[in-house]
């Protein structure tokens, strides 16, 4: 037996896109169920992304899930960039008018959302699992996704929209035939090991450093939790990189900067991040929409992810709330191009900030010194600097005709 | 039986480096001797470089051998880019406060510095062969080098100095042990077939485009002779690039533009141009001091040779004033990093410009796409249009502590 529900938007995982889909659209009357495959604790723990883009904070404010991001985050004005003993601070507010970020875990922007979600009464079924997806069943409401309860009973939501907030591996671009999507995939040579560790930040902002011995970021989540990477190899087991190696490895890195003041503490997470890039286009098919990491991912280098997923739901809550106020589809047929345009911009800075700061064991020695001419000229030339600076604090949102927010 | 001169500072090659720096050299009262292996005839009519950014040609103004080139060089104001069907300008005067280059061939600047140095009675010696540098002969004043001269004869030029201004495949650098030399050296995967043809150019401007079959350049030397490249493979033979295939494969790569508009001329030169990166670091062995393409070589897509070897010798002349005047050496042994660090970002924008503009046949679908939103986001960017912007019309000239022009 099937039991079954109708509502306008089915919406498939509450990651940051999914949830704030469901957030802007319960604001234009549009009614959404949110599916999500993890527990509430799971999704509330996951360590993500943790930079947001003036504009993605400015969003969250207006939307009014903004009060704790407003008391908790950081605003940070800038960042340093560091090359072998050079180091240069780029001042976000001198070069972008005044702009900024927020550093603030993805997994605080979860939490509320949800709570938002919840206090407004509104449907979210986490443990979930999505076992069909039908972007367009020929007749009303025209889409069905199918999923098993966290209790284990079979459930069909019938709608008008699919919304795929589920992530690279989630099951909506699985739903799309192969044959429909242009795929755009490159994977960088190496990789990141991240840790979370109770250890103060050794400095106010962030420090990206490249050292000829590889990559290192220096960032954090709160006034006593930093969130440190070091590039590694593509295949290296976390295993081999004991605490003791992991610190050292930091210090060696850092030398020409805070290296020395370093402090050392219990490391409570220990991960390998891959540095790939991936892009399917169109970003539709049919009645479904992908949104998010659903439909593309960047590395890590620029803090693009969460970003970019917050910007394609912009647009499609646009769409939507035109669709269901005045029946025009205009939108929604623009949806996929208009985030792309943005999406592959983002690209480009996030492999700028990747090829500019990694070591590169294939460079020859033209390209190796070809890669400090870059950082030489960013720090000397301020046209140079205004570029990374608009593309970290995040380009504009792209415009489109609607005005729902 | 061998002849022997003493000047102060020998100059090997009458490119523009050599010639500029005998120039520059004049004017500070210090005595030069200049060689040259080709012909007069030879180097008034070989076909070059032709683009002078603004302080190029504001310094040879400055030094009084600009009249010609004030009447005959052409101002442009931008450039445009095409990639695909789309097409942009880029506005030099908005963009860098008023700056522009100007077009006005290698061989022009040739001619005007060889008449200068005529006229001051000056030493300049044509198709003589050099046979021996020896950067520091122990004894006054320093250093030597032999030669034979137009007659056969063997000849001797005792200096205190040696200036190698002899090109890429000059005597200068072999004259270094190769250990004392770090090289750094870049072969790009394609090359330029470059024509001269009778034919009005289609454009006031220079345009770049970047055409899925191929990178292409219109440019111009005069009001009736067309300057104009098209990519092409490494080991191609010019003699399998008939005229008519030359002329329909410029259309199509500019269809989306003038490629209409293109009249068809007698095309009296065509080569191959290869596209590589070269630098030598130090710039200097004991007394001998390398200039302009003798010490280093950029992929033309920047126009930037003929500037960085004037620049070489703007500093190079300090150098040598501040030595003979008040016996400093210290602006000597500053010339090549002073000179290097701006020649680094001199091929990083030569290489920007190259990536951004040619078709690579090893990029993955993702790299290819990846290059068209480097294009996007520069005609999008005030930012990143400036940064090509002061780039093309030249970085500021490195700054010594040296007053002498």
């Amino acid at each position: 037996m099937s039991a079954s529900e109708r509502t306008r938007v089915a919406i498939v995982g509450a990651g940051p896109a999914g949830l704030t889909l469901a957030h802007l659209l319960h604001r234009a009357g549009i009614e959404t169920i949110v599916l999500e495959s993890r527990s509430r604790d799971y999704i509330e723990g996951r360590v993500r992304a943790g930079v947001l883009e003036h504009q993605t904070a400015q969003l969250l404010y207006e939307i009014g899930v903004g009060a704790r991001m407003r008391r908790e985050g950081l605003i940070h004005r800038g960042i340093e960039l560091q090359f072998g003993d050079t180091r240069h601070r780029i001042d976000f507010e001198d070069l972008t008018n005044g702009k900024s970020v927020v550093v603030y875990g993805q997994q605080e922007v979860v939490k509320d959302l949800i709570a938002a979600r919840l206090a407004d009464g509104l449907g979210l079924h986490f443990s979930c699992e999505v076992t069909a997806i039908d972007p367009e069943t020929g007749s009303a409401p025209g889409s069905r996704v199918r999923y098993r309860d966290d209790g284990g009973v079979e459930r069909t939501i019938e709608a008008d929209f699919i919304a795929g907030c589920d992530g690279f591996h989630g099951p909506a671009r699985a739903a799309i035939p192969a044959a429909e999507l242009n795929v755009y995939d490159h994977v960088f040579p190496f990789a990141w090991l991240g840790i979370l560790a109770t250890s103060p930040p050794v400095s106010e902002e962030l420090i990206y450093a490249n050292h000829e011995r590889g990559f290192a970021l220096i960032s954090m989540r709160s006034r006593t939790v930093s969130r440190i990477y070091l590039q590694c190899g593509v295949d290296e087991d976390p295993a081999t990189w004991p605490d003791d190696r992991i610190w050292s490895e930091l210090r060696l890195r850092l030398a020409a900067g805070v290296g020395k003041e370093i402090v050392e503490g219990p490391i409570f997470q220990k991960g390998i991040t891959p540095m790939r890039s991936y892009i399917c286009a169109p970003m539709r098919y049919r009645r479904l929409f992908l949104a998010g990491d659903a439909a593309h991912i960047v590395p890590p280098t620029g803090a693009k992810g969460m970003n970019l997923a917050i910007a394609d739901v912009r647009v499609l809550a646009r769409a939507f709330a035109r669709y269901f106020a005045a029946g025009s589809i205009d939108l929604l047929d623009a949806y996929s191009e208009t985030c792309l345009d943005r999406i592959w911009k983002t690209q480009r800075f996030s492999a700028f900030m990747t090829r500019l700061l990694h070591r590169y064991d294939t460079y020859d020695p033209f390209e190796r010194r070809l890669q400090r001419a870059e950082f030489d000229y960013l720090i000397g030339s301020r046209a140079a600097a205004e570029s990374l600076a608009e593309n970290y604090v995040g380009l504009p949102f792209a415009e489109t005709a609607g005005s729902v927010t």
